[in-house]
């Protein structure tokens, strides 16, 4: 079968041959119905240094998958052949603390996996190909309600497993009465607005520098919707009063987008960082509100896909994608990487360019 | 009657005669048992520079205050004379949604209180006299059960409560299995050993630099105390194991402080900043571990407060203190800082040096 | 001023003249806007025996009050003259730990507080007069947001607040995936929906005996409109999944609603009682699915008061109502207990019959 | 190897001789170091009628198993030849979201299992044998830190772990000042008391009607410890103040012992029932005060039992226990049925009568 495979650091991906995966004991097969093209891929692809290479080439890029059951090896009980399903990517060892509770993103003993800190299209074959090996499969497979196709999912995975973790993490400060900002309303902050919108009362207010952003923003259901400049501290503070934001989600990252997040908050806020463009924030007495909690937050929990697929499957949240076939998955990245993809980019293996 | 007033900004306090107050609507005037002497006493008498002056002087110094309910403003329903009490010292509006929930520290309203994020002995009449006036009582005393003298319970108004709020805001994380760290063994952390080991069955570990108070640690409950050092993030990581700590209370907040508290915690873990010596902590995904939440924490509520006596009432908690009297007060405060002090310095108004 | 008062137990109440309430220190007196009649001021009315009489008559009715500020007592800084506001009508102690959350419908000091277990309408004087004197309003009057009328916003005060405070309690529990069962769609009923709607992603399924009431849980946003029959439980497994529900809420209370209740529960959901028809559930391992927690709810929280409120001045929920004179007061209750009110029954005082 | 086994229903269980297991995937044998009798055997054997017979037969005994691990199955990465383990008893699907949290008590796919609410002992082979097979390992096997021997901790694996989960789910209403009241001194009530001892800094109240296990209560560390009879709830609210206990444990869970737990609770309080005598509380509003949730608690998850395990390594818990060798293991079940055990009596294989 055909796979997108990354064969050398710091190279572009390659469209090759390889032999289609059978499963083993625990494992499940899945004929892919879409896989999604992550930013963060571009990373791996492009960036890591020789100190900083976890895994072993060559693998199959993809971590946001979906498609239909293709076989099932011994000791698999709980699916059948062609159900359609959604694959939990970050794969740890499966029994930490942090692994029995499901979030395996945040495994403890990353010696103890076949890839550390990684998983499907990190290091272990993702979802890149024609078909995909998913081990631990009892742990590492969702469901699909009827209606909501593989290809349609597939970015939930990520995307929205990460945004709806980001807002999950914060339900006790998002009350009536609330405001959460979103900053960057991209791939990620677009599903966080709908997320906020379908799971609390808060009022969300969305900031972008783009026009374009900002119209996705107030299309998808935010309150607000504001233009970043130098006026949006200010025009927070008129929505939320002067107590500010009780949260803000930075989907953007940078130093510019956390020290504006940094002046919308008041005590007891949640600032949570999402966005990997490498700012931080100084937190001291001198240098943010009282008890303000600052944190990065990083992908999600398995129970917590399975709740993100619920909302999906019931309209409650629609990710905006555009499609490419196989042979141009590698033609995504390039786009990806230009700036040129609306929403999030699904690779539909079966569709011909 | 005598009160130790802070007459003009950048000078010490001064010993002075004043009028005894009395006890208006809602209002309580206690004859004094106790003041702490606290060493944010000493930023404010002689760092605030001319912008930084939220407070119009003068005003008796003391933010840390027990007594006896000596006369009782109309309205006041809760209180009987001679009952013994301990004063909850920072005064809000009492209506904001933090002043409802008793967490008058962070205020929303503070244009709206008579000393803006402050209260007894900050910017309105403390305890450093015979007698104290209470404004908003019901809200502002705590009986204090029999046998707690209010000299003994003072430093709980401050001291106290503000390690009892760093230790509380974290009982989710604090699980048995899991690992507390405390940072500085001084005057708060000896209290936020013997919280921790009373509310919780973590294990405690402490880290000073001095031995005294590497010694201190131990004889108040600490399972590890360890004195401060290069080695000390891989002995905490021996005891902790890979993940490292699940909390990290720091009561120094320097820099070199911070930096060995961030290399101590793991994913989703607590590091609260309490020590206000002005250090900051870089919060983002290149400088510390996925999710770990940073925050300062700064005093407490008044539920907490009756909490915290009621600790201390049952002798789960203890005090370190040295008395003074009020007509050496300011002796008290160079004391202070010049690090004479053992515990918590407490002067004792009725006695004579 | 004219006021509908409760004169004798066990009589229906008369509009008599009575002397017009000034403000005392900490008391605000309003002009009424609205007062809502409330189904449980007929129990107050009709059915208490002489051993449970635990207040003095007579009093003013109407637990229910939004108006505008008329005069404001010494002390009171947070309001002005005109301002639109709302009752919080529970009136504990102000000082004991549920009141100092200010939840002081579960007032542990009912002996300091003048009408025990009551307050607004309930031993003490009411809103269905001209005017009405609110004490200690700094904790009992909730400002309205512009745009909410007080003859809109004054059912909020009890049976907006109830439901809120049903639903609130269980949010934990409500995650997306998870199904709520609400049970009787009247006055609280349908707000219960529209709350859980507002402030969560559970499906909602709505169980009524009434063909109209199932109308308006449709209308309102219910997932699932329900008839009550011989099926329910077996139509809400085929929702909920063999699990059963999450949260059901039960506003009609007969001994025939929580056997059904009881019967749509899996482990470790929440049974609530909100209804006051005197049913029980039996709790135990022979009766009821692991680890069910099952628990009356009555009434709410001032924090929650002002919650409630922010969404409907947003329109994210809204009350059906219908509207009496001050004249006709006495005969919107006679139409209660016949079943001719549609919606709340709000009295609005201004407004001749 | 030897194995106490059931049967037939209604019958003694008998000790023969079975082939000793060996693992196959995922499996683990351990050598058996020492398996408690629990009184719920004793009901499974005796009391079971044929229309409650949910597992075949035969199977051996024994759900509080600890011992070695003797031999590992393919696909378990975790463990090693020798190392001390105890046994995580209900076996659930592994995958609904019960199962997903560790709580496979309440797993909701009952029908995937293959001893339906059961696990090791009940329905399938458990520890009273020489050697016992473990399936799924990585979830039903937690590792003993050192100085915890099996013979230990064998008791930990229910007495401790049903203890543990009842006092966990209450921790938030267990603050300092709080009253907990602990019903039932027997097996798993001294556990209780010594686990809200570590844990938390509430006042323990121990009641029980013999003498002897009112000496046990205040030897594990109750503060309070008082003979059954018609005075109790008076003592208790002397202690607990007119407001009641914050939570109730009853470790009997009779009628008599029910009906005065609902005697001593206030608003908000937890009355959590544990023991399986069958009586019931009848939970509306006439009958119990505002809010008050009442529950059963039946077992607990695999995360708890990993702490439960940290407290008794850590010397913070200890269970009383008496011993019986394999040969004497029927007995053990008639000295528990006629009440001549003291503590949990545990079948230690290795030995001899």
């Amino acid at each position: 079968m055909r796979a997108l495979r990354l064969l050398e650091w710091k190279t572009e991906p390659a469209l090759v041959e390889i032999q289609r995966p059978t499963a083993g004991p625990g494992e499940v097969v899945i004929r892919v119905g879409g896989a999604g093209a992550c930013r963060s891929d571009l990373t791996v692809m492009r960036d890591y240094d020789s100190d900083r290479r976890p895994w072993r080439l060559p693998f199959t890029l993809g971590h946001e998958t979906a498609g239909w059951v293709a076989e099932i090896g011994e000791g698999v009980r709980s699916f059948e052949v062609d159900q359609p399903v959604v694959v939990y990517a970050p794969w740890g060892c499966g029994r930490c603390p942090s692994c029995s509770l499901g979030l395996e993103t945040y495994c403890q003993h990353k010696d103890r996996t076949a890839a550390p800190g990684g998983g499907a299209g990190l290091g272990r074959d993702g979802g890149m190909a024609e078909f995909m090996r998913v081990p631990d499969a009892e742990r590492h497979l969702v469901a699909l309600p009827a209606g909501l196709e593989p290809r349609r999912a597939a970015p939930l995975a990520d995307a929205g497993l990460t945004a709806y973790h980001a807002v999950a993490r914060s339900w006790d400060k998002l009350r009536p009465g609330s405001v959460a900002v979103v900053i960057g309303v991209g791939g990620l902050g677009h599903l966080a607005i709908q997320i906020l919108k379908a799971t609390t009362a808060t009022t969300v207010v969305a900031v972008d520098l783009e026009a374009t952003a900002v119209e996705l923003a107030t299309r998808v259901g935010a309150d607000h919707a504001l233009p970043g400049g130098p006026r949006v501290a200010e025009l927070v503070r008129d929505l939320a009063g002067p107590r500010g934001a009780e949260v803000v989600l930075d989907f953007v990252g940078s130093q510019d987008s956390l020290d504006l997040a940094r002046s919308l908050v008041g005590p007891l806020s949640d600032l949570t960082i999402v966005g990997l463009a490498r700012g931080t924030v100084p937190v001291g007495f001198p240098t943010i509100d009282y008890e303000v909690s600052v944190q990065t937050s990083y992908w999600g929990s398995s129970r917590e896909l399975v709740e993100v697929v619920d909302l999906a499957a019931r309209g409650l949240i629609d990710v905006e994608t555009c499609e490419y076939s196989l042979e141009d998955a590698a033609q995504a990245y390039v786009d990806l990487a230009q700036g040129r993809v609306r929403g999030r980019a699904v690779v539909i293996p079966g569709t011909r360019s």
